[in-house]
């Protein structure tokens, strides 16, 4: 394991894929490795991208991925999909983008899809993160389908993030979702060359607007109030309206300054440690969490845990007491293992 | 609080409002008073309903509780509001239906919106379950705005899961949400009188079409292999779409018989409990880890914790170390409980 470290601090491809897929079956050993290459990390920019599906984020990340390394950055592209199997379109979308991308050694991709827990999968894709950032990689694309709660906790390991929208989703303020819009550092219309991408942009800008009134808050710090009219405070993040169409190219090298002028904001406003902070506080919350999923599962076996739910089911025990219960069994395990 | 659990199981109004406002200030004696009431629920069905924003929801579960209302049942109405303070149409939306619905004493309405942590609604939306169940209300409906991860985790409270389209939204089959679908037993397409009604009924057909070949879980639990042409096993839920015009009362009573069967079909299945268990399990999952956060509030001040994370930040400490000393204070805490 201490080679296989070695091998992903020197950038080497078969020992990062290794690692990923190891990180992925959550082995003890790979947490052990992410842990040693920890203190190698903090140097890359990560980059989250979310919006709906069919919003062309895809060809929009691997156009991104292109303009970063014609900038000579090393790029890493992590592709989460947290939906259910009843989609399928991101293995296909891969491939494709698999074969666009391919013979690019500064560019490597990772998908992920979510094999049942949510949890697991922001766990995964957090440390799979610090694994390419130890790596070597400059810049890390993560890019996940959908634009759910799930989305928005993945895309809280970002500094920056992008949500994309296309033409004819937007158009209709109710239905852009004011949690996404929330996490926004940059907005991107794709396919802006549809009929209604200038009702979608229209649409954007007042929802921004709108949101400028009430204060726009960033992973819990209040860090901006947005406006498109200029009335946003001094040395403060002024959220954007991009238009792109992905397959061309056009609008790219707009976007990608936005994205640099917003990792220079960051770095100049103190905001980057701001960032950094919120990442490892959710980062601790997630590994305690299962951390303590992990004793309770020691603790008590399966076939206790399902008799205690069944009899809350039956009304037999409440579920406040069976918390207690359970509590109580993981610390007496704790306390006995401490005991001896 | 004996007198006020004592009120609450006698349906008196003033009584239920007044602890559900202790029940979401996460008020002590107010857990004891839900824990009190336990053993009296289970005979409420519980209906979830769930949807885009724009799909007419409220106005739909106005009508389906006049509908109930009809049939002699005591309605308890929870509107769940998960997303920010940015849209604040949940308000305005709640005005409007309490002067609706207002002066029948056979409904009781109650409104509540997310004040920073997702995971602390879910659990307040559970409790108000929990105390409208107890004071006799026949059914509960519990709406919730958005359709991403934390509507469809405050969702799974339900027996009975209605997602409501609009039309426009769902023609594009890429843009409705697996997810959201995976946990639907009835389908409604609102505003039936609008353009492109058809095709929405349409793409949702196909989609649990598609879906059905590939079998639909439901609560975890395989239940239905869900198709249009009948193709289901016998005893299986048949997932429906039906169509509304929520404000004429069109296909209301429709909707309600189908309700009414899917709760026929849980008792008649064995289903019922099965979702009981999945609740009290959902239950248990969010106390323990809520319990969980509380000792480790007690145990570690919160200046302690934030110089670790703020050390996190800077890479001086990796967070699995981290989280194994947090972890180790909560056990030395709570040991020496045990031994005192």
């Amino acid at each position: 394991m201490e080679e296989l470290v070695a091998q992903v601090r020197q950038g080497r491809r078969r020992a990062i894929a290794r690692l990923i897929t190891r990180v992925e079956r959550s082995d003890v050993e790979a947490r052990l490795a992410v842990q040693a290459l920890y203190a190698a990390t903090g140097r890359a920019h990560v980059i989250g991208i979310t919006g709906s599906p069919g919003s062309g984020k895809s060809t929009l990340v691997n156009e991104l991925a292109k303009a970063f390394r014609r900038h000579d950055r090393q790029v890493g592209i992590i592709a989460v999909d947290p939906s259910s199997p009843f989609t399928g379109g991101a293995v296909l979308g891969d491939r494709i983008r698999m074969r666009d991308l391919s013979g690019d050694e500064g560019i490597f991709i990772r998908s992920m899809a979510s094999r049942g827990s949510l949890g697991g999968l922001a766990r995964a894709t957090s440390a799979v993160v610090k694994v390419l950032d130890a790596a070597g990689f400059d810049v890390i694309l993560v890019e996940t389908v959908g634009a759910g709660q799930a989305e928005v906790d993945i895309a809280r390991v970002a500094h920056t993030t992008l949500v994309i929208e296309a033409p004819g989703m937007g158009d209709d303020i109710q239905s852009i979702k004011a949690g996404i819009l929330e996490i926004a550092d940059i907005l991107v219309v794709n396919k802006a060359d549809r009929p209604g991408a200038a009702n979608t942009v229209k649409a954007l800008r007042m929802m921004l607007h709108l949101g400028g009134e009430m204060s726009m808050r960033h992973h819990g710090e209040l860090v901006a109030v947005a406006a498109v009219d200029g009335a946003a405070p001094a040395g403060a993040w002024h959220v954007r309206v991009y238009e792109t169409v992905a397959p061309d190219g056009q609008g790219i090298p707009e976007l990608v300054a936005a994205i640099q002028a917003h990792y220079d904001h960051l770095q100049a406003s103190g905001e980057w440690l701001v960032r950094e902070k919120d990442r490892s506080r959710q980062d601790i919350a997630q590994l305690l969490q299962a951390h303590f999923m992990e004793q309770l599962a020691l603790a008590v076996p399966v076939a206790d845990r399902e008799a205690l739910i069944a009899a809350v089911a039956r009304r037999e025990v409440d579920p406040y007491t069976a918390v207690a219960r359970l509590f109580a069994q993981v610390n007496n395990v704790n306390s006995a293992a401490v005991a001896v």
